[in-house]
């Protein structure tokens, strides 16, 4: 999703670099320094507007929490709810999540979420999808043996891709949800995303895998 | 789905050796055997009332097709099928698919349809799943190296169980529909089965994977 250009975003940001890192290849290896305890670090690979990420750093105060995002208005939208909340297990980072090996070393992250990412539905835009194998091996790098990747997406198309490409990637699958709503147990623990509300009270499904390398 | 008792079909059965094979293992090995020429062996696994490996004879006859059902109600009603056609490439077995193993030799079978199998939705009856672990171990015995398992439901639960349980087994998935009939390019290939027709029309999607060992 792309937004409307706002002119607050970027001096917003600039103005709070406590909450969001620009520059994150600088803190390769020790994020752990940018909160107040170490404790597990998941990351959300393109948070859009911030709402799940925010949401988890709240409900889970005993993890750390990073929320990557490349577009700066979504990155400034995400900023204003930190802003409210002052949450000291959560970091923004604003950057193109292409350089995610850059940016975390071996084994520094607990667990990766992708949600709604950018369906890219042309085949020859394969290689930006995040679900393609070059980004699979980039979360198999910066991510500990046993961490759980857990992908949700509305695109049909997207999410048959991805089941393929994770599986001919030697992934293993915990759990797969073709109608993550449906599951009322699943329903009590899943956050969601701004976009995730306003699709599934339509009645469209969302679904949802959960796997491991 | 089970079946009205129907008295002729039992005697039907019978009455017809040369189409309805009901001592598989005795069969075991020299399949080829019984048709008219030697090709590449291919088995619905369940075909209940047969139409769907019925026109897949029909629409190859390049190939060899084997339907096996349990039920011999179902049997019959694929029978009187066979009997209307005489396809030369075309058997079909009333027997249990729990002795898949005892009815085939090691690599006698080319490809593997399940299609619209018994939910079997309850935890504790998982085992009697077609694509549980047991089931998939002897199809891979049966099986050639790079033959392929087809499996297609309408069922929500069973295909999602079946993409955890086909991908922890080391399946390797080539390719994935999450509504096969918006898929226009699959739908031209399709054969379908009487009850895909009917749940299909109701708009409902029909999950398919195609996958090998």
């Amino acid at each position: 999703m792309r937004l409307r250009n706002k002119p607050w975003a970027k001096p917003l940001i600039e103005a709070n670099p406590q909450w969001v890192v620009t520059n994150p290849s600088e803190y390769r290896g020790k994020w752990q320094e940018r909160f107040e305890k170490a404790q597990p670090l998941y990351i959300e690979v393109g948070m859009g507007k911030g709402r799940f990420i925010v949401e988890m750093a709240k409900k889970y105060p005993h993890y750390n929490f990073i929320g990557l995002e490349m577009q700066t208005v979504a990155t400034g939208i995400a900023l204003k709810k930190q802003l409210v909340e002052q949450l000291p297990n959560l970091q923004l980072v604003c950057a193109n999540g292409a350089g995610l090996t850059e940016f975390f070393a071996t084994d520094e992250v607990a667990g990766i979420y992708l949600n709604f990412s950018d369906p890219w539905p042309k085949n020859r835009q394969e290689k930006r999808r995040l679900t393609y194998k070059s980004f699979l091996a980039a979360y198999k790098e910066i991510m500990v043996a046993d961490g759980q990747l857990e992908f949700k997406t509305d695109n049909r198309g997207l999410f048959e891709y991805s089941l393929a490409s994770l599986n001919n990637f030697g992934m293993t699958f915990e759990k797969v949800w073709l109608d993550l709503h449906a599951d009322e147990e699943a329903v009590v623990d899943n956050v969601m995303t701004e976009y995730e509300e306003k699709f599934s009270s339509k009645g469209q499904p969302i679904y949802k895998l959960a796997a491991r390398f």
